[in-house]
C-alpha cells in the first residue's frame, strides 16, 4: 500500500486519517460482498451505517436530546440558502457577523431566501484580520448567524457570541477540532471536507423543535423537515461520503475524541505561532486572540525572499501552503489528521531559512 | 485484491467496472501521492481532472458545440427545482410528462418554483406501466420535461416527445446506456448513481445560451450561471464522484462507447424478457414497446411460490432484485457495468424453477 509521503496544509478538502483512507479503499473494493460504491442506500447494510454515523456524530460532540443529525449535500454554499430559509420566521430579519468571504456570502444567500439582513458586527475594516466583539443587536432578529472558522484569514471565535434567541453557525472548517457545547446552538451546518469526510456530504445539527416552523414556503429538497421525516434518506445520499465519515468519527472517537484532538491542534498552533512571533522572517496576518488553531495565516516581512521560501519547503514535501489570494502570504491549514511532526518540518525549515538569512 | 463475487441486479446506486473499483481504490490510497480524499479542488491535478471529466461526457455522448456540462449536488431531487428556476421564462408555465414516482416529484417541485405545471401526458390510468404518446400541447410552454427511463415501473422512452420548444430530460437512470442526439435537448440532468459513478454528483448538459436567461430571482448555488461561469468548481465539488466518473467514463469509451454498451444492454434486456415471455411462471409489467433495458420488472403468475424463488435467487448470489413496494414483484435493474453472465444465472434459475414447478 502506498501511503502519502507529503505534508498536507491544504486548506481542504484536507488531510483525513492515514487509516481511514486505508479503511476507505478497502470498502470501495469489498463492502460485505459489494464495493461500497455499488451499495443501494437502501440495503440493510447502509441503514445501519447512516444510523451508526449520525449517532457518532451525536457522541462525538455530546449532542444533547432534542436534537438530530443530518446528511445533506451541496456543501455550505447551499447551507447558506438552506438555514436561512428554515431559521426564518414572522420578523423576516435576521442578524449576521461578517468574518469575511463565507460569512459574505451567507448574507448574501439570507436576502436571496428574502429576509432581512442586519450585519450586526463586522472586521471588514481589517481586510477580516480579527473577530468582532461588540454586536450591535438592536433589532428582533429571527436569528444571529456566524461563522466559527474564517480559513481565508485565519480567524476563530475563541468564545461564541451571546445571543438571546436561536443561534446559528457555520462551522464547516472547525467543527470536530475541539469540544463545543451543541445546546449552545440551534443549527449548526458543516461542509464535511475539512475534520470529517470527503467532499459531497453536508452535516446539519439542528434543533428539532426548530424544524418546520418557518413562515417561507421551502421546496422540498431544501427544507430540513424532508431530510428529518425521512431519517436523512429522502434521496439517494452521498453514500460514500457519509460511509468515510463514520470512519473517520470511529477514529476519532476510539482516539479520545475531540478532547484529545483539541491538545493535539493547540499543541500544533502553538509550535507553529511561536515560530512565526519569534522568527525575524515572518509575521501572523490575523489578531493574536482571534487566531485559528485550524488555518494559521502568515507573511515573509521581506517580499523579495518569497521564491526561495517557496523553494525551500516546495522541496521539504510541503503541499497547499499557498494564502488565498485575499491575504497573500502563506497559510498553513492544520486539520485533525495532520500530524504535529508535519508542523515541525514546516518550523524547522523556518529557522533554517532565518539562520541563512541572518 | 477482493473483487465482488454477487450478482448486483440493485436499481442504484448500482454496478460499476470492477476495473474502476480498483482503480478508484487505488486513488484513495494514491493519487499523485495524496489521497485524491485530501486533495485540493483547486489543485492543478484536480482542475485537469475535472476538465476532463466533463470533456469525457461531450466526447460520450458527442455532445455538439454550445453546449456545457456541469456537475451539481443534490441529485435529481434537487434538480427538479434547479431544472425549473433556470427554464422557467415569462410563460411562468411548463409541460410536464407524468411516468411515475420522478415525474411526479419533478412536477411539484416545479410547482415549488413557481411555476403553473401542465402534465400534458400521463399514464398514471395504468399504474405508470407505460409511455403515454399523444401529448396535449395546448398551451404555451417555457419546456416540455420528462423522464427518459422510469426505474420503479420498468417504462422507458424509445422515441422522445416532439415539441417545438425546450426539451428538458431527467436522464438519470439511462444517459451512457444508448446513443442520444443531444442537439434535440436542451438540459439533460442526471444523478451520477447509475452509469456514470459514485452517488454524490448530479451531471447536466446545458445549452449555453440558455442559461442566465430565467425572470425568476434564483438563489446562487441554484442558479446554473453560477456554475457555468466558474467551470464547475464555484465551491468544493464532489470530488471522487467526478474523480470515479472520469475513471468510469474512460473505461467506457475505451469499450467502444454508448453505441457497443447499447448493444450490451439490448443483449441483456432480449435474454430475460424472452425469459419473462416465455416461462409459464412470470409475468413482465411493463407494457412490451415501453419496456425499459436498464429495469425489468416482472410478478410471479402465482404469488405463492415467492419465499421459494426468492430463497433461489438468494442463494444464487443475487441481489436488489426486489421490486419497488409501488409495483410489487421484482425488478431486475441491468445497468452497463452488469455483465450478461449475471442475467444468465438470473434466466437459468428462472428456467430451473419452472421446470421443477412443471
Amino acid at each position: 500500500m502506498i501511503m502519502s509521503k507529503k505534508h498536507n496544509f491544504g486548506a481542504g478538502p484536507c488531510i483525513l486519517p492515514q487509516e481511514v483512507f486505508k479503511q476507505a479503499a478497502e470498502a470501495v473494493l469489498d463492502y460485505n460482498g459489494l464495493s461500497i460504491l455499488e451499495v443501494s442506500h437502501r440495503s440493510a447494510d447502509f441503514v445501519r451505517d447512516m444510523e451508526e454515523t449520525r449517532n457518532l456524530v451525536k457522541k462525538a460532540l455530546n449532542v444533547p436530546e432534542g436534537y438530530t443529525v443530518l446528511f445533506l449535500q451541496g456543501g455550505a454554499s447551499l447551507g447558506f440558502l438552506i438555514t436561512a430559509m428554515n431559521m426564518c420566521r414572522d420578523n423576516k430579519r435576521a442578524a449576521y457577523i461578517d468574518t469575511g468571504a463565507w460569512s459574505t456570502k451567507a448574507i448574501k444567500e439570507g436576502k436571496n431566501a428574502g429576509l432581512e439582513i442586519d450585519v450586526v458586527g463586522s472586521s471588514e475594516d481589517k481586510n477580516f484580520n480579527y473577530i468582532p466583539k461588540n454586536l450591535n443587536l438592536n433589532g428582533s432578529y429571527d436569528y444571529l448567524h456566524f461563522t466559527s472558522n474564517n480559513t481565508i484569514f485565519g480567524t476563530q471565535f475563541k468564545d461564541f457570541p451571546a445571543f438571546d434567541g436561536p443561534l446559528v453557525c457555520d462551522m464547516s472548517s472547525d467543527i470536530f477540532s475541539r469540544p463545543i457545547n451543541v445546546a449552545d446552538f440551534d443549527l449548526i451546518y458543516a461542509g464535511a471536507q475539512k475534520n470529517l469526510g470527503p467532499a459531497g456530504a453536508t452535516l446539519y445539527i439542528v434543533k428539532e423543535e426548530l424544524i418546520g416552523k418557518s413562515p417561507l414556503s421551502i421546496p422540498t429538497y431544501l427544507d430540513l423537515n424532508t431530510h428529518f421525516k425521512k431519517d436523512s434518506m429522502f434521496n439517494t445520499p452521498p453514500v460514500f461520503s457519509v460511509y468515510t465519515s463514520m470512519l473517520n468519527l470511529k477514529h476519532l472517537i476510539a482516539n479520545g475524541g475531540v478532547d484529545a484532538i483539541a491538545a493535539k491542534n493547540r499543541a500544533k498552533a502553538d509550535l507553529l505561532y511561536g515560530e512565526i512571533d519569534t522568527n525575524p522572517l515572518f509575521e501572523g496576518t490575523a489578531a493574536k486572540e482571534d487566531r485559528s488553531d485550524m488555518n494559521v495565516t502568515f507573511t515573509l516581512t521581506n517580499e523579495a525572499l518569497k521564491d526561495e521560501f517557496d523553494q525551500m519547503w516546495n522541496d521539504a514535501g510541503i503541499v497547499g501552503l499557498k494564502g488565498h489570494r485575499s491575504v497573500g502570504g502563506y497559510r498553513a491549514s492544520m486539520y485533525n489528521a495532520l500530524e504535529i511532526d508535519s508542523v515541525k518540518v514546516l518550523t524547522e525549515l523556518m529557522q533554517e531559512f532565518a539562520t541563512k538569512k541572518a
